[in-house]
């Protein structure tokens, strides 16, 4: 292996300080997600969903994060999202500094990302927008952005859509990396893609379920710099901010519940009676998912 | 792991009691169940099939299952619905007494989890329906909770219905989890998924297979408490006890008549011709899967 | 384990017998298959695409097919196709008397899981079609049982389509099944599955791909008893037969043809230059799906 | 072992000679996926999107991908593109001679791989198309075979398009198969396959995702011979140099660009405060995707 040109640019190449490294991990796939989730919006709506319709969404960003969580798996764990870093910081799991430097290299991978999936579409973009840059209203299309609540959708609610929707992202990476367990390390990020895709088929149609801060908010600082103007932010009463805070909130409260419901409560070792597989004379039901 | 937040967390709030752990278990996830499929449905109906289609139905409440079956795995089992409880208490599975706790923690979390689904989409529930909540006809919007048969479709069906889909349910979850058919464990769940999804491909048109009393019934009570009345129970000559009792006939004479025509007959040693992989002199076909 | 009920009735209804276990599997299993699968094309057709599409149509006969080969993979191997029976015959892998016995269970099974897959919608195509039993024409629905060409297909592309089809899962087949893939038997269902999805989304346009002489034929003759007569045998100069003929050719072709071009040369013992996966000296590539 | 009919035909037809293997599995399993992903793209075009949509792509050439890379993964490591190919040259795993012999057997494949297609399809395509076969414009029908990109679409883009479409699949194909991933290599290609179907839901719009230049280029040759003539070569100010040129250079870029990012910043060993899986003193993150 010696003469490998991959092992000679990696001694190279090589970084010792695990900090950095994290830090570009977490930056690059960040950027490739939204390169690819930006462009997968696009799509759809520059097609008028003769080419994607919903289930590619739900689907391709599933995917999407998927391979960006293998892709970051062995160096930062591939967060990609300040919810989530901040959950992995209350459970002892991520020092607070590093959820700092996380959020930043978040959000500016996704801004990056986001140019990156522009420049892709932008034949298409003039092509069916021609020189309008509309950010509401009928013709509105800020959404091939960021999301963009409808009128007759209440901030309360927004909230409230983007806490259970993060809410359910952070709860079930919590069971899928629940080393108590034992699912195997190579499915968790085909689970946790799986998951994100579930979670557009329940809880999309509000807000387009961005439950990502840095998903939300880099794209439309994008948008507004693009010629959609400081209506992305003032929009709905300043939306803006209800998906950037809302997730924190959701994460958190989910994943705890989870520990107190089932985490806590898996036993270290599987009492006897799971082992050779019948009914306890106490009356507690053995381990029911394996049949003898 | 002696600083950890989490294990700190555990010594306190872990419970002994294995009873206890897996009612809370059942309860839990049969909330995220409902909670989260109540909301697939929600954003199919009302999107008019804008955003979901009947495939985001069949994968979206798959998916749902296959995580909260992971999330239940090493706990309770993840039944999360009293037909499949039933089966396993037939199969020496499950002590009789917990049969009916499930049963109970199966339709309270069923019913609460269906309260929270509401909530996310009040906003959109309003928008649609306005102040209205018709349950039957043209304009009958109660299947947003539980199901009701089209005119043309007879009770007697109707219950031939369930007690199939219930029964393909119960069957596979037979073939999934018997120990003699070697699958990993950790693609259990993920199986189940899948079978609930063609479930709903194959057997969703008559009544959108809810294959689950729990299910079916949490939402009704729901949905009568909400404006619906007590016409979600009387339609259809009182249809409503169908889908609760026919699951039951189903799982069981479905997962037995599984045992006797293959599970039972699967043998605990491979003979040896299987083995060496080579035809046997007496014409017994060697096992065809594997190619030498 | 001794007083698990399971155990008890395994000891009563365990047959020794492994040509009638096998053809109890096989019959089973076909019949599973069919109910399941002719339920998903009645949805489809039923609900005039509103609910099934076409993607159901794949994924659902694809998800059927591979809960099924899980039901089997113990026993009788999960073949539910005479023609991949007949494959496994050629390549040594099942006697002669077996591939007749095989036939005839599979045919039988799918005959009566046809006619259950009937039973449960009853009043919907009671509710759809009338009393009405048109086989062929614009409003032929003989294609809810069987495949139908259309009048400008001609019986030698029909013929062709069916060689193709059937050889494409074949071949897989033998690509997912041969041991010198080392790929885990847990999953080669899951990969039977998805084929047959794919060769819908391929291969179904012509024929609605069968592939399989049991699945085509009896619907066939079940479609025939319940009204739509002898026409689903004559139409077409005599169609029939050959969904039942082409798919033995096509198996067999195909099977082989992936053995000489790629099965016969996967090394027993990979070369150690793959083990120390550098380059070769000669200028033979190395293994190179694996990066160091 | 001795008397299976595989085993007498292995010791007839193995070739040793491997750089002869070699090209046999890239010619043979190019062919395949030609012949099964044109398939798909005409069972989309030709029954105006009724049967096939574009999840049906996606997930088509996806599946089919996954399977064409199982069955090469022993022996030439299923590349089945050129642009893959000179990717792994460029890392020093493939000598620069079998990038060439590679090269000729993929396109040779194609070739082939899209006649066979063709003739699945003589009769729909002339019941829809007639005699007519116009390349482009509103009516033309070149698309089923190649990439034909609209007149708003600059060949700037097109280029951009398929240096981003390709360097995707080439990223992510070095994350799945980067050995210090440790996903298991049974994984690799159901991944893979998910990755294109991916791609196809990002990055579809422009061109059709060729992102492979035997893919394009063999196509577009076999167009030509059978009717639509030189315009899908002159088409577009010669368009059609650019899906084979574009894909090397995104395959090469986005390939180093994982490797600088990521790849050679994954540790030989994981330090001991993942192994121990708490916080570092030095407040380095551990490993977050597994919880205690």
């Amino acid at each position: 292996m010696m003469d490998s040109p991959l092992e000679k640019a990696r001694r190279i190449f090589h970084i010792e300080n695990r900090t950095i490294v994290n830090c570009l991990s977490e930056f690059y796939c960040t950027l490739l997600l939204l390169f690819f989730g930006i462009s997968i919006v696009h799509q759809l709506d520059l097609s008028h969903k003769q080419l994607n319709t919903w289930i590619q969404v739900n689907f391709g960003w599933g995917f999407t994060i998927m391979l960006c969580v293998y892709a970051c798996s062995k160096t930062s764990g591939g967060h990609m999202n300040p919810a989530i870093s901040l959950m992995f910081y209350t459970l002892g799991k991520l020092p607070l500094s590093h959820f700092f430097y996380y959020c930043i290299m978040q959000t500016l991978g996704a801004f990056i990302g986001t140019a990156f999936a522009y420049t892709v579409y932008l034949d298409q973009t003039h092509h069916v927008l021609g020189d309008l840059r509309i950010a509401t209203g009928p013709n509105g299309t800020a959404t091939l952005f960021t999301s963009m609540p409808a009128p007759h959708l209440s901030n309360t609610i927004a909230f409230w859509d983007q806490f259970v929707g993060t809410g359910f992202l952070a709860l079930f990476v919590c069971v899928i990396t629940d080393k108590r367990m034992e699912i195997p390390s190579s499915l968790h990020p085909i689970l946790i893609g799986l998951l994100i895709a579930t979670i557009g088929m329940g809880f999309g149609m509000n807000l387009g379920y961005p439950i990502n801060p840095a998903r939300d908010f880099a794209p439309r600082v994008f948008a507004a710099m693009i010629g959609y103007g400081w209506e992305v932010f003032s929009y709905h009463n300043y939306y803006f901010w209800i998906p950037i805070v809302a997730p924190f909130f959701g994460a958190i409260a989910a994943a705890w519940s989870y520990f107190i419901f089932i985490g806590f409560q898996i036993p270290d070792q599987p009492p006897s009676y799971m082992k050779e597989n019948k009914t306890d004379g106490d009356g507690i039901p053995l381990k029911t998912t394996d049949l003898a």
